[in-house]
């Protein structure tokens, strides 16, 4: 069966929290990087067709956590930030989110809104 | 309003495709280690939750096409294959699909399915 | 033979170089997103160990003529930008230099100079 | 001053270095696929100037132990696996390693030869 514009929109969504994810996944990161690779990976992923807001926002404690006890910085994963990613197409607004769970990272559609 | 499981299914779809098209860009890659290279793109991909299947299919003439003269490789983008991603969440089975279309790699869902 | 001081200096300066080219490549860029990513990709790898400094301009041209006609970006690849990364190991500093030549990225040590 | 040959053969390495550890960051990687994925990340660094041989071994104590406990799988790092990279430029022969060492994985190199 063809998908909906509402199951259209939910895949592009998608593409862009896979896309996200995985262009940065390994990314030196430190707490004095972290804010400008928030920046740019939100920035990078807004390019994509369809997408309307990326919000990134690192979690400071986590990336800490993490990081190398000589160097100072880690590569980063999906513990060290949140991220929001909203998508319009076709007229219908998805709003997806990613959060950490039972230790590992989250995707999930927060909501689906037709104009 | 919250999603069905037809437009998480599409949502995780989706996440599969962009993973996929971003971990692997940039990769070097010939006519040599192209085979080895998607089937290593699709078993990395098939590990992810509800992923059911991936297929990648190396375009031999679209790669030789884009190779270095001297070094006889390039860098793997979306050009250079096409994809099947089939994913099953929670009896939901959704089929898609990359494809290129007036120069450029399209994401298309393909059928939503529920059993 | 064991390598010498200046020897690991140049190591060291290439994996920067590989880190910051493979880490990124692909990245969705556009003009108004490319010089955040730039900044990112300098301060990324700045936290690797011994290394001083790292700078990446965009050629805007360059990027310019990949966009996209419909969606207005493209993914970053060496055609987009060039860099320089400074190392310093063991009192041995190493400038190292990617750019176009004959159509493709090169990346090249320009000087290695001990204290 | 210019550069030796010995210098931009250990340089070519550490590109390769950087290369193979930030192009595949992040992959997701299971023990059914981790033979597969180490086979295509040495094919595709092999494709790299000057680049004689990659081999790529997987710990698989290491990636069993960082399994997710639900889907079975995790996230390539450093400490997934070893590396051996040989460089030929202009008749020096460098060899080169990645292991863990004090918990985080180490690039060196293992030595540099002339013909």
């Amino acid at each position: 069966m063809d998908p909906t514009d509402r199951e259209v929109a939910c895949f592009e969504a998608g593409v862009k929290f896979g896309s996200l994810y995985h262009q940065f996944a390994g990314t030196p990161v430190s707490p004095a990087s972290a804010d400008d690779l928030a920046r740019a990976m939100a920035a990078a992923i807004e390019n994509q067709p369809f997408c309307r807001s990326v919000s990134v926002e690192v979690d400071a404690a986590a990336l800490e956590a993490d990081l190398d006890a000589e160097y100072g910085y880690t590569e980063l994963t999906g513990r060290h930030y949140e991220a929001e990613v909203v998508v319009d197409y076709a007229g219908v607004e998805v709003v997806s989110r990613m959060a950490m769970a039972d230790g590992y990272p989250h995707m999930t559609v927060e909501s689906v809104t037709e104009d």
